[in-house]
């Protein structure tokens, strides 16, 4: 069909529009003139056996040859494209899904088959990002019943990859968040495989917070790693912390969450159904669900965590997953550092028992953990905590990470920031409540999780009495121009602390 | 504050991303480094004094110098830029109103300053469009109280500019859409300006049809007037047909109409806000609504459309608008043609009262010219009609339409185009259905609206019967590509005409 009129032949731009596929042409080229393309026109871009949809940017300037094209950097990895290659662009194939997310705008329900169509055209990127919106917007705004929870998750599952690591008890853990600087994995992964299970952990980068624990974990140690090299690693030391993303277990997911950052939205729905797809496909069999519930916790009741809970059990069962959910204190947050670097530092500092580590953060730690050696046939409910407390107290944690980072690529240094502002008490008094959520914006805004550096320094905590003038918290920034926005906003927002005489 | 650290200065590429603003600039450059800037951050870039929120894309080749920077085509015009200007560049100022989009998701109530605050960041385009598209999706699926739906027409009404005709009768007419063809403002706004009223009529492009009125007049006519421009024709004509968007009467539902035609989306409250914003601020004083009911048009029953006149007739009211609501027959299209040049060549068989005219177009012209007559104080109900058809009949209507295309700025030949595609009924029978939804999808796929020789052109009608190879419809198309691609669609959708034994 035309194939030969659609043809334009590449020329490396590099533009990089982050997660966007762009084809750049001149408007006056042979196939936009054919096909009768104007920007933003959605197309269908082929190169040998890979292909996407992308957006249409027309050129009206001499940038490029009327014969030429161009791609995002994103669209240029995906298509595995080299100078001078022809790409085919043709009209995309009519998709009817969108107009089951009109329905469930309406407030319709979705059949097993209207999901699996969503999950599809989304995963092979024929969404658009503000379609994507509309589809997450209108999933959040309705909810999902139960089938329609189980079919999304079941829909992701089946448009990714699927590891199988042949073995009855793969252990695995998630929480569910909104709790600034909780970042246990890095501690339970080598307590866990210590004792002889096996944790193939995948985690997700920030999605809402100011660091995920890929994010983290990045600071010690390579976490990109191919499925073969994470055999490799179970094989040879039980587990890994790795990033999800890096595999293809969930592409839809991916999409989603990226989509959900720029809305700073994180649906109760979306997220069972993003965690238990991602560990299905992970190859998890048990798994240990941490809800913390808190004033300014992403969950702020019980009843909200109850009826989680019983989602993640409905839906795991669905699955033919074990979890066990936990809730735990979520009105403050965890440890001291809040960013990537920050956070990796006191994870060192708890593997290594010593004295300046957060006491709160490794109690959850051991807590978590010994919940998943429970998991384990011969251990008996309630021994788990003391188990995991001797693996850490002995050494061997610390042991193991070192083994497991460097078998993950090679242990790294943890970079200083060079910028920080420090902020002291305004008065005399005890500390009754810090807002969990406006500690983890300012931590944003001073660019965690993209700077590695950055984030927020507690040195005060609920309960602590402090003077006038005491050292509240440190902002940590890469660059001045952060620094200056992140301080800027508490110029504005004084209520982060609260402090009675 | 590092106002010189911030520069970069311009260097024109001419890349056209449709309304998005983005701003181009190296990884490496200055303003990157200093602010922590990385791809697709939220910028806030500034020339003189203009300036708004772009998205940034990084450059990681040697396409422009670390010093310097390039913008959209949309950028590049809304800053008034010129090659080698200087750019600031910095961190927008942060915006709280997504935290009141993410609590209508929830399903909370809209405050009138929530509701402003989002508008005022919509209109100054510190809104993604994924984020736009979370907030219209909000509405849409939880709908707006009385006291949202009017707070957001105020709100939308505030952001823009407001023009004062100083007459106590501006009419004004709206169609709720969704009937493909139904092209009768061009034949109105002559009819009645020849009876002495004062009608500037402000019409939109499509939004998810194949055509708007604006779209369709500018086959005829240019559109885009200024203001001067507007008052200068009142004067002389007593009317106009213009783009609405030409002028700056409600920034922000331009915004929120590009938006929703991306994902095809039409809300009610949506409609009511933006259809009353926008009469509100052309400063028109008595307006007739048309809402077409019909199996196949957006409005589909007696209940919906009551609930959409009950709302109408409620903001106006607060608004101070008289409106007079009317329901008319949505089962068919209108005309013959749909699509920009096809729907134009209707338009003047009508004021020319050709023999081939629709008379379906003809009569529903004279029905709503013959409402809005009936604003003058001096007609009695049920003249109007009468009267409307007495101009049209003899001439004037024509010759004043004539005028006023002249006045716009020179009448035009319309186009046909170069390639088409008949559809023929595969029996023979009666014609008992014809999908509007459907057709003025074919006739989108064709390229309608954005050429405007595109569409379909109808040569059927429901109640018509047909022998067996009788012609049905044609397919209109600037391009062998988008013909095949519209004619594609009709292989796997057989059902658009229903034709019975």
């Amino acid at each position: 069909m035309n194939g030969e009129k659609n043809i334009l032949h590449l020329r490396y731009l590099g533009i990089d529009a982050y997660m966007e596929a762009i084809v750049y042409a001149r408007k006056d080229c042979p196939v936009c003139t054919l096909e009768g393309f104007e920007t933003p026109a959605r197309v269908y871009v082929s190169l040998g056996e890979h292909s996407l949809i992308a957006t249409l940017h027309t050129i009206s300037s001499d940038l490029i040859d009327p014969g030429k094209a161009s791609l995002s950097e994103y669209a240029w990895k995906r298509l595995g494209a080299k100078e001078g290659d022809a790409i085919r662009i043709h009209h995309p194939k009519f998709f009817e899904s969108l107009s089951f997310v009109r329905s469930k705008i309406y407030g319709n329900r979705f059949s097993k088959n209207e999901i699996e169509a969503i999950i599809q055209d989304i995963s092979a990127e024929r969404y658009s990002d503000t379609q994507v919106s509309a589809f997450l917007t209108a999933c959040a705004a309705h909810g999902l019943n139960k089938e329609e929870l189980t079919d999304l998750t079941q829909a992701m599952i089946n448009v990714g990859d699927c590891i199988n690591w042949h073995r009855d008890l793969v252990v695995d853990k998630h929480c569910v968040g909104g709790l600034p600087g909780n970042r246990i994995t890095p501690i339970i992964v080598p307590i866990v495989t210590s004792y002889g299970l096996i944790m193939p952990k995948t985690s997700s980068r920030a999605i809402t917070s100011p660091s995920g624990t890929a994010d983290t974990m990045e600071v010690l140690a390579p976490v990109e790693l191919d499925i073969a090299m994470m055999k490799k690693l179970v094989g040879e030391e039980g587990g890994f912390i790795a990033w999800g993303g890096s595999v293809s277990l969930s592409p839809a997911d991916d999409i989603l969450i990226r989509v959900e950052r720029s809305l700073d939205l994180d649906s109760e729905d979306q997220l069972i159904a993003s965690v238990l797809s991602k560990k299905k496909a992970a190859g998890s069999t048990h798994i240990v669900i941490e809800i913390p519930i808190g004033p300014t916790a992403k969950v702020r009741s019980e009843e909200t965590a109850n009826r989680l809970k019983q989602n993640f059990e409905l839906v795991a069962k669905y699955l033919d997953l074990q979890v066990c959910v936990i809730f735990t204190d979520g009105s403050q947050p965890v440890g001291f550092g809040i960013g990537p670097a920050l956070e990796a530092r006191d994870i060192v500092n708890v593997l290594q028992c010593k004295a300046e580590a957060p006491q709160d953060l490794r109690t959850r730690a051991l807590t978590i953990a010994g919940l998943i050696i429970e998991f384990s046939p011969n251990v008996t409910k309630g021994e788990g905590f003391s188990i995991a407390q001797k693996i850490l107290d002995s050494g061997k944690a610390w042991e193991k990470f070192q083994s497991i980072c460097e078998a993950q690529g090679g242990m790294r240094q943890i970079p200083k920031a060079p910028f920080t502002h420090s902020f002291f008490s305004p008065k005399s008094g005890k500390i009754t409540a810090i807002d969990n959520r406006q500690i983890a914006l300012v931590a944003k805004l001073a660019g965690a999780p993209n700077n590695k550096v950055a984030g927020v320094d507690l040195h005060s905590r609920i309960g602590n009495i402090v003077k006038k003038g005491a050292l509240l918290f440190t902002i940590h920034a890469e660059s001045k121009g952060e620094l200056h926005y992140a301080s800027s906003y508490l110029t504005d927002h004084t209520n982060i602390f609260q402090i009675q005489d």
